[in-house]
């Protein structure tokens, strides 16, 4: 049957897309005798996929074809009506909605700290579809849970924990995970909290570095800490925090009264990549009683690489970790694991025992029912992608991978720390991929008043952007940074990235800003 | 190239195969000249998928081919070593996966509220995986972004909300969709509790109902309420709150001191499938100025149904709604969304303003870029593959599965409620697609001592779904509630089940129970 429609594909393409215009999705499986119709359509489908994959690797095409979110509201009908449309009009959305989409595989996209396309992620994205079922039992995602338990026991072992022993779970992103790792270590030290709420214990306060990311406080706000239960400890230049004023810090709170309880050290920041001294920071939450947890959301790929892997030196100290295989290690979105050294505190933290879900009176081993481990009720399978990649690559063919992106920051760097018209925003080769620079056109480049100066260059960053998003060309995004003013971040994370698309990046921004 | 491949396939097919034992993930794209091994290596999963696809249908085959957990990992190599392996061993993995995959779009798995394969969903869910992007900003995901908010305020429009005007967003899954209303509603009394947490503000009391979802008391331990702060209110027979027991309640807590904030009220409990009387509902909460929150996870797509709507009356007098598309419309999963009356409160609820990814000087308008509303950072794109669907069935589509589901439930009900050896736990029609009911094998059937009676039927459930998943002809759930042991939990959400399916599976119960 799959031949036959392989073959009336080829020899009939025009009459199956005429067809297509009478049928409606009822006429897919399971609708009786379907399977030629549903079969022919998944082709169609699958074309259209494979043209977009094709033209997201063609350096020729555009990034982005950016149009106004009013234009592209007002360009085409997209609502949402009473009567079906057909499987013609579905194939054309499919083609317009990618035709508008930024394509993140792009050598030269390199906006977020997730780009790129792996093909075996994206086979096991599609089966992971396919398969359509629910992370919290085992009887209904058996394999899925036993690839969760292996992967998660080898990302441990990775870390440093004694023969990959602790817990963990795939949750939908990093700030969720930074969320699970506070809400245990506020449950590690007052359990009672789960019962009583934050009124029957003391204040408690966290440690992060004012580069952290904001989930740590978003976390706390939702836990109902508060954002005042944040403090914020001073970095170095380089973005790492200040052993230090943690340890300052910390005695501060004592002496209020207050209860330090959680210190999230960072392993390669958003914005400069810098990784915390985690060694020291271990010490200080030994002496001071403290959980440590490393978000290690970004920088935790490089645990694969025996070139770069000290940078996360003394992270096996830590309780619990954030690591990202959707960032650096380039698994398609979603994947994001906690992984914490004890065993059970995630589910004693959180399990309800609901008894429709996690009946006691299973034939099974119930350990393999981890779904009351889990914030979540329904999770999404996200495990499959990361370990069909890590088969097909091995350990080794992430660490290339991730070598090879850590080199090219390092050609970007070389490239422009001399260079006229670039400055950079601190000194010295990036520890992760993270370049950050401001681009200072010739009109901006001479002028001495500092705060002049200041005003004009704040400006030009989203300038080049808005130029560079309409041209299509490339993408890069830009902040400020405390007293700094807008600046780009280019980061590298695809590994279909060269170092001619760094040299393009170099040229496109000089292009499109030597003007202004 | 895509049709010299095509050829290739239809022609070389063990060629090909022969091929993948020696080719590796890095001879796909990107890499020079990857196209042919990459359109190759996509189409033989496509092979595997459509396969099994049309198992999924195929009342012959197996819903599950059950293996102990043990026997599962021991069966298989699936470990993840330091080299790579080939895209034959992968394209195998993908089989093997696959092969202990649980069928849940089989037309005899009942097993939860999720079921079912659909076609349009399936091929939306590809392209996703595909354009590999993130909701957070407008930037990266223009047409995602905009689909969201169409399809979120055709919701609004539908729960009956003026104009559909109101707030949103996707979240993974109903418990977080739960926690956001939680969380929004403390943060509209008490908007300090972001700054100061809970300490700050007086005791909080929700109510919800003792046949409510586990999240309504994981969301308050999560965000610092405690558990204790989750009143249960009394349900009638059918498993609906009483009004009266829910008004008791809150004067009871009043005069306590402590603070009624929140009522969540459920369209569809997870096990009986009970409607609470909205309308009363709101009186109350109006009466004492307390925020309705619906969870309508389960019974949201009833609002589909010019004839079921009705169950839902009341609703559009709550400030907000959790309504999963993955349940009852069949939307592949994840895809839950939180409908939020007033508009603003996620955002300010939520926002960090962090500046690297909502910069302030964009080009275009930056209500597009939703991302600050969210717990999350990064967030997986759940709305395409609902948009798609909606487009290709038009909410007539949805109507008419819906309103199949409901009818074959009452098919169920009626061929079972004066069976030998069945009986109800609950009398009357079902308001949903839930039947409950206990299975009583001839040896216990005419047991006088109630004792004795309840505690061998306890034990008739287990067994049999132990059977069933050894036999794997069939896979529907069970569970105690209250004082009820052990009963089935019949659910219907597959559009492709059949009254035949429905026979089949009373008649199965009784092949694999009659002799315990």
């Amino acid at each position: 049957c799959c031949n036959l429609v392989h073959g009336a594909k080829i020899s009939n393409k025009q009459m199956m897309a005429c067809l297509f215009s009478f049928l409606v999705s009822t006429d897919l499986l399971p609708a009786d005798s379907g399977e030629g119709v549903t079969f022919a359509f998944l082709e169609q489908l699958m074309d259209i996929l494979l043209q977009y994959i094709l033209k997201s690797f063609d350096r020729s095409t555009k990034v982005i074809d950016f149009h106004y979110p009013n234009d592209l509201l007002e360009g085409f009908n997209w609502e949402l009506d009473e009567q079906p449309n057909t499987l013609e009009d579905i194939l054309m959305s499919c083609r317009t909605t990618l035709k508008y989409a930024v394509k993140t595989g792009h050598p030269r996209y390199f906006n977020q700290l997730s780009t790129g396309l792996d093909m075996v992620g994206l086979a096991a994205d599609w089966l992971t579809s396919t398969a359509n079922t629910n992370m919290f039992t085992y009887e209904i995602a058996p394999v899925f849970v036993l690839l969760e338990y292996i992967t998660l026991k080898k990302m441990r072992a990775m870390i440093g924990w004694p023969g990959g022993c602790g817990d963990g779970i795939f949750s939908p992103g990093g700030a969720i995970s930074n969320m699970y790792a506070m809400l245990i270590a506020r449950y590690k030290l007052f359990p009672e909290v789960k019962e009583k709420g934050m009124a029957a214990i003391p204040k408690l306060i966290a440690f992060t570095s004012e580069h952290s990311h904001f989930s740590i406080k978003k976390s706390a706000a939702a836990l109902g800490i508060g954002m005042d239960g944040v403090v914020l400890i001073k970095c170095d230049v380089r973005g790492r925090i200040i052993p230090s004023d943690l340890e300052r810090r910390i005695l501060e709170v004592r002496q209020k009264g207050f209860v330090p309880f959680y210190v999230s050290a960072t392993a390669g920041t958003t914005v400069y990549g810098a990784f915390d001294p985690l060694v020291a920071i271990a010490d200080i939450c030994k002496k001071y009683n403290i959980w440590m947890h490393v978000d290690a959301a970004w920088g935790g790929g490089l645990l694969m690489s025996r070139k770069h892997r000290w940078k996360l030196n003394g992270v096996e100290r830590a309780c619990s970790v954030t690591w990202n295989p959707h960032k650096m290690m380039g698994v398609p979105l979603q994947c994001s694991a906690l992984l914490v050294r004890e065993e059970g505190l995630l589910q004693s933290c959180n399990q309800m025992n609901a008894c429709y879900l996690f009946q006691t009176d299973k034939q099974y081993d119930l350990s393999y029912d981890t779904g009351d481990k889990a914030l979540q009720c329904g999770r999404h399978v996200d495990i499959f992608k990361l370990w069909l990649m890590w088969r097909a690559k091995g350990t080794m063919g992430f660490e290339a991978q991730i070598d090879k992106c850590l080199d090219l920051a390092e050609y970007l760097y070389n490239k422009i720390k001399d260079r006229e018209g670039f400055e950079m925003v601190f000194d010295g080769k990036p520890q992760h991929t993270n370049v950050c620079f401001w681009y200072v056109p010739p009109s901006v480049r001479y002028i001495q008043d500092k705060e002049e100066r200041r005003n004009l260059l704040m400006k030009v960053a989203p300038q080049i952007k808005t130029r560079m998003m309409a041209f299509g060309t490339t993408m890069v995004s830009y902040q400020p940074q405390g007293d700094k003013v807008n600046f780009f971040r280019m980061v590298i994370s695809n590994p279909a990235a060269t170092q001619e698309d760094i040299d393009f990046l170099i040229e496109e921004i000089e292009r499109l800003g030597h003007d202004l």
